[in-house]
């Protein structure tokens, strides 16, 4: 406990050295002069000596229990899944496994039966969503959870840890959405899709962790937002709430007072205005922020104010004959002024992917108001549910990878659809299809996500094979679980919670430490973490092994000098 | 609730079928005619559905929920120690798993610089034994635990998983057992080591999992046995206590009552008596009971009692000069009578290793007994700690596959000599060194073991250098934990929880519950296990992978067809 010296005088009898501290290569108890990563990662267990450090680990372990009370107080099972899995068959960025065993029938797919003789691997775990799901399945667990180890091979990313930590559940019976979607009035409850019991256990569960570890009361029910309102009003499908800035619709201006001929239909003009007046805190950092080329970026003078939307090229592209009737109805509505900051771009009219231009550069007026200290955000934590994303896309580079121009699963192949749109799925208006997925957002940040997830095992066949149109080798790796739904599967839902890594679409609870531990680096939250290219300078890992013991595993080194 | 049928009548107005079971393999509810063990493992989220089954895995997590909530509320940290740690130098049975990293500065040891270009590898950790002592020296956190993920590839064993759990624990500020040398008066309290704090944690600990999970009040306090007291008495460095036939030191009675020359005086002739009378349950299975070369077995009959002895061999060995009034002495001392059963055998004065031959076969009387049905052991658990034990050996045929004739440690090199014995270690009167081990063992299983370790740099180099005599390449692994200890590491123990596995020297959580829920295979308390083979049915693992993927690691495949 911290205090004032002088408060106790201690007399000292006897003193006894335990162990004396020789050749420190630092000194962790000097925080003025921290020597570099490498060192420190070399010396790791005189780094954790540090208080800030071992502090952090801490916390950790009280986070990852009250996570694991709560649930089981919940009647929750926590339930341990295979960390040796199958390799995917699209060999994705996972970790291999040599075994000692050879090709076997056991080993085999029914569909490739292999003559030659063949070293056999496992993988390890990425997620343990499909034994979770089959675990549901089988009726033996209603309420499963998890804090499980996942391993993925990515490279590339400045802050990459080959391993990461997971909190992942799921329920039997969770409710489908179709008996409460006529509640969509109140316009705080918008939850109009299944897995209600999902978002009560993960509402009580993060407020008790705020309030045990952060001090803070968060409200009991979460916000909910559609992705369409999330896309429209912040550009974003995890937008920051903790400020204002919104994203104005000048289409919607246009439409409602006038008739005025636009070049596509299927655009949309929009604007970010940033107020000399209410947006003082924000005014200096718009002036001078970049932005990429689908944005424009007007400071009002005297001397534009009445011509800037005429000069605009995003404008005339959506409104070619637009005129100073339209520039003074949106001066008039939005009420602009000389010394006011414009955004202005425009999007398609139906919202794809995660963010869009306007609401990247409105996340970019903020950090640099933020790191030239003209604002401050609040520091109450905004959360809040996005629902109602596309349950299917095609406008995803990464997953168009595996997909060849086919539809793609937005988050996964087993997410249902919206009970509204059951219909238009199997009329095929696949574009039009909503899913039961909801995401957890934390000041912008991406720290849950799951679904409800098909049930009827003629649906998910259907998503398969007539929407995703896999093949049949494709769907191989499904087919136990098409079967597990066969054999009375109970309807179910889940979540992993954890921060959301795109590029590796997995949700990593070391990125939530790292958030609650107020630290910019997760290796600041690991016990033992690796650097950035995967290496652990400590116990000096990944190593070479001996040519004997990798022919046991029916491999051999195919480097040369 | 089980309850009669009929108590409550059900009025259905309305029924909605939320998913059909069609297409079952096998029926999970017909548990009288359960399906063999490869068809349910193939359909496991069907065979899940068997209550027996997944009581089992709700039990596990009962227990998993117990002890973490026990050891946090005793401050203890759970800390995530690496799964993807270094390859071991002698490539004991690990996992490997290749990286797209290839040899590189940071990956070599001090020792091995080399300049071929090879592919890396992780190793899947075995054990967190090295990383939890590193948390611990570091001094950032006092106590830790964690239940970990382990992995072996040990292939032999009719039980084997290639992953399994353990219940690891390491505590700072241990004491050293140095103060308490002199309690020995009690013969109940015969813990003349350190490391009583983890005793306390694991007492409270056990008790608490055996009241909530099996509804028995077990003793507050555990009996302590030394080593020695436990192979004189029992045969066992593990003994089942929970019945009698204890061993009987014949040599012992000649020593007290007479001169006879021995033909050694480092041989110990013992017998085991099955008394018609006193022993009634297990005399059948005495008299059919198989025995093996070194144990010899006599029927008492009037014509053998007065001359049994003499006919011995393994008497006439210890005793080449014995005669009549030995045998007198022996029968009048045992108070043999005909009708009764005796197993005789010599052994080492100094017991070696973890059982004798009559320790054996007093086990098998056991089996025999239990499995005719005429003996039934109590079913008040039997808690044991054994401690004591010799620190070193050079008699464990395993450990000298790499020892070659050295000595070796008798559990690891990191256990720390009894504080009585620490002259006789740096005299280098090794095979009197006792450790500060400690083994817990539950009605003749070892279900704990661990230590206090050696927190002193230069008597951890002393038992490297000068004991085990290990090269400097040897050491190499162990040069972080020395420095850490340089460091100023505190005094330090721990414990890792699980019922051992000899063959692979590691504990595992696993059989502990399946200890618990009363079955004899592993798999009934692992959702998702493999089969003995290693291979998963279910998930069809392991599996091959396609040429390219593997290059990316390095490798290729070196089978043929």
């Amino acid at each position: 406990m911290p205090g004032n010296t002088g408060a106790i005088d201690v007399h000292v009898d006897k003193v006894e050295l335990l162990n004396p501290a020789t050749e420190l290569p630092f000194y962790p108890s000097n925080t003025h002069n921290i020597p570099n990563e490498d060192l420190r990662a070399r010396y790791r267990y005189l780094d954790l000596r540090r208080t800030a450090l071992s502090n952090n680990i801490k916390k950790r372990s009280q986070v990852a229990h009250i996570v694991r009370s709560v649930l089981y107080d919940q009647d929750f099972i926590e339930v341990e899944t295979p960390v040796l899995l199958r390799s995917s068959p699209e060999g994705a960025r996972e970790f291999l496994v040599p075994t000692r065993n050879t090709t076997s029938s056991a080993a085999e797919s029914s569909a490739s039966v292999s003559t030659k003789r063949e070293p056999l691997f496992y993988a390890l775990q990425q997620s343990p969503q499909q034994p979770k799901q089959l675990l549901i399945c089988s009726g033996g667990v209603d309420k499963y959870f998890q804090i499980a180890k996942c391993f993925r091979d990515e490279d590339g990313r400045k802050d990459r840890q080959p391993e990461f930590t997971q909190i992942d559940l799921e329920m039997a019976f969770v409710s489908w959405g179709d008996s409460i979607s006529a509640q969509s009035a109140d316009s705080n409850n918008l939850w109009r899709i299944g897995g209600t019991e999902i978002r009560d256990v993960i509402e009580k569960l993060v407020q008790k962790i705020w309030r045990d570890v952060e001090g803070q009361q968060i409200p009991e029910t979460f916000n909910v937002m559609t992705y369409h309102e999330a896309m429209t009003r912040f550009g974003s499908d995890k937008p920051d709430t903790r400020f204002g800035l919104e994203i104005i619709n000048i289409t919607d201006i246009f439409n409602t007072n006038q008739d005025i001929n636009t070049s596509s239909s299927d655009l949309v003009l929009e604007c970010i205005v940033v107020r000399k007046s209410r947006d003082s805190a924000f005014i200096k950092a718009s002036r001078v922020s970049q932005t990429d080329e689908s944005v424009e970026h007007f400071t009002l003078t005297e001397a534009n104010v009445r011509s800037w939307l005429l000069e605009s090229k995003a404008a005339s592209h959506v409104y070619p004959s637009m005129g100073q009737e339209q520039q003074s109805l949106i001066n008039r509505t939005l009420k602009l002024k000389s010394g006011d900051d414009i955004w202005l771009a425009y999007r398609p009219r139906i919202p794809k992917g995660g963010s869009t231009s306007l609401g990247r550069a409105r996340l970019r007026i903020l950090d640099l108001a933020q790191s030239r200290g003209e604002y401050t955000v609040t520091k109450d934590p905004h959360f809040l549910w996005i629902t109602e994303f596309p349950l299917f896309t095609r406008d995803d580079a990464d997953k168009d990878f595996l997909a060849h121009g086919r539809w793609s699963s937005s988050h996964h192949p087993f997410t249902a659809p919206m009970s509204q749109d059951v219909d238009a799925l199997y009329r095929g208006e696949i574009d039009k299809v909503r899913g039961q997925h909801y995401d957890l957002v934390l000041n912008g940040v991406e720290i849950g996500g799951g679904s409800v997830r098909v049930h009827d095992a003629a649906m998910q066949d259907y998503i398969f094979t007539n929407v995703l149109q896999l093949s049949e080798k494709e769907k191989d790796p499904f087919n136990q679980l098409l079967h597990a739904l066969r054999c009375g599967a109970p309807p179910h839902g889940g979540i992993a919670l954890g921060t959301y890594l795109p590029c590796i679409r997995l949700f990593c609870f070391d990125r939530i430490m790292a958030m609650l531990c107020n630290t910019q680096s997760i290796r600041d939250v690991i016990a033992f973490p690796k650097t950035a290219s995967g290496t652990d300078l400590l116990f000096r890992s990944p190593a070479p092994v001996s040519d004997d013991t990798l022919h046991q595993y029916g491999v051999q080194s195919r480097l040369v000098d």
